[in-house]
């Protein structure tokens, strides 16, 4: 062949080669930046054997928060959306709670009231919701509900809130041997009922915050899990840490979050040693989803805090702060 | 090809299958007879994308005792030998357990007030062993011993007196697609600090009691998890039915035992439906390991009791009872 020829044919194996990997690219709904750049290079070196930072495929553990991380969060966590739900329609079956808070407040729907629920009032309209019944019962009474809620915003099922660039990440992770996990403060069992579904993350890998369960018979004499009110597992702050360790004996490779009740679990993950990945979504797009921290002046919120003190912490131990603004070119999947 | 030769070729076909499925018995160890029926009929039935019992893969889920099920708990379970050796130890650091029961027997010797142990006793004993370190230390400090300990009847390390036949059960499961976990009364750190080189189990399928962890951090500022004394999981009885469900969120549709603090656990496998496998090991062979129950007359036993109420139960719900003497062809790997 000719030398020109030859030129000509190296040129187009590479333009072919260049064309694969931009249709190819894992993580097309992030725009080129630090942020996707850190998660690339994470699962570069780690799946690189000759890497020194290389991680054996069982060691692969990547953990992600979900209210805020991986599904929308505001204006209310959709789990109290769904407890609130469950308390009018248990109400008939509980005449007193028309008279006694927080029952009456959210029977009568006095949202300037509900504003002011204290973390007490929720645990009792939490409990009143998600305890007293089978673990089986509650998987269906959750499908039930999530099948047919619709969020007040975009009147979309919850389950279409997810953040599509965050899907990507988590099929890139498994595609390159990752298992993904769900870690929640969140109830275990609330979010085990569509996780698969949603995130293709089987049950054993959903990891929240739990009631005990105790061990009765049914009338046929065979072996039933209930569900009373004592708190086992609060899956928040380092009980995220905590938690990740309880159930795997290991050391997450990778963290995902957004609020200060991730910080231990991020720390932990960078305590593993190696080159984990740490990373924090910051909201600050009020356009298209939501802006709060207040980490970086965006406006305060008891929902999915992020303070200042968090964000210098991930700057100042380089983990990696996502901004939905300018690093998601879309946020969900049916986006246009 | 004259008729005969034919035959004769047919013949060998045949003879060669039969052969192969000879060398392809995916449980050598066990004699034919209704314990090696039933579970190559568990396997075939489950897995038969044609049967009315088919379970889908992502649901299959064994799970096994430990102590006693698939390793020797006699005449001391494992982790308690491990927790004297350490007490002997640690003792330098401990003057007052000269004088303090129950340390003061273990450092004097004294076997019978070491028989005479409460369960109050056992707990304190396992509590000065096991924690106030970090998970990491924790972990080194069983990987050290038990490569180092020998068990006094066979004078080979505890990882070496494990059933053979039931690795080969756990083998032939995850051949057909089955995740093997181990539940177990023991400590969850403990059997973790091993499973994957013993068992081919990994962390996250071991399952058993566990104490609470704590968040902190060391000198350099780095997230630690300390083992404080409290414990979270008593993972035996109704223990064993609420673990598999709270770290898998599943029924498991095999389960493994050999004593009463299996029985909920196979209950509520049981109450899973579909075609399970309930089995329970049966200690009956004083020749070439031990024999204990009192099921079936066999002496009492303190350590892994199996009664004459749980055989009932077990022959009355259909659970299969493993005789060691009758159905185990080898117990130990390295029988000749």
């Amino acid at each position: 062949m000719k030398p020109r020829l030859v030129l000509l044919r190296s040129l187009c194996v590479l333009l072919l080669a260049a064309l694969a990997a931009v249709a190819q690219d894992p993580l097309p709904s992030w725009n080129d930046g630090a942020a996707k750049r850190a998660i690339i290079d994470f699962v570069r070196t780690t799946t690189d054997s000759s890497s020194s930072n290389f991680v054996p495929p069982e060691q692969r553990i990547a953990a992600f928060d979900q209210d805020g991380t991986t599904w929308v969060e505001q204006p209310m966590y959709t789990q109290i959306v769904f407890a609130l739900d469950r308390v009018v329609e248990l109400a008939p079956k509980h005449p007193p709670w028309k008279t006694t808070q927080p029952f009456a407040a959210v029977l009568s729907g006095d949202k300037a009231a509900m504003a002011k629920f204290t973390m007490k009032d929720l645990e009792a309209i939490l409990t009143a919701a998600q305890t007293g019944m089978s673990v089986d019962e509650f998987q269906a009474i959750v499908k039930d509900w999530i099948a047919k809620a619709r969020d007040p915003r975009w009147k979309r099922p919850f389950t279409e809130l997810v953040y599509e660039p965050m899907l990507e990440v988590m099929r890139y992770l498994r595609a390159n041997g990752y298992k993904t996990y769900i870690v929640t403060g969140g109830g275990q069992d609330f979010v085990r009922a569509y996780a698969e579904q949603v995130y293709g993350i089987p049950p054993e890998q959903v990891i929240g915050s739990a009631y005990e369960l105790q061990y009765t018979y049914n009338k046929a004499g065979q072996g039933v899990l209930m569900r009373p009110s004592k708190l086992l597992l609060n899956d928040n702050f380092s009980g995220k840490a905590e938690d990740i360790y309880l159930f795997t004996g290991r050391h997450s490779k990778a963290a995902f979050g957004n609020s200060n009740g991730d910080q231990q679990m991020l720390e932990y993950t960078q305590a593993g040693g190696g080159a984990p990945l740490m990373m924090l979504v910051l909201h600050d797009d009020s356009q298209r989803e939501y802006a709060y921290g207040p980490a970086h002046g965006l406006p305060d919120s008891t929902i999915g805090t992020f303070t200042q003190a968090l964000y210098d912490e991930a700057k100042s131990k380089g983990w990696t702060v996502i901004s939905i603004k300018n690093d998601w070119t879309k946020i969900f999947a049916w986006e246009k």
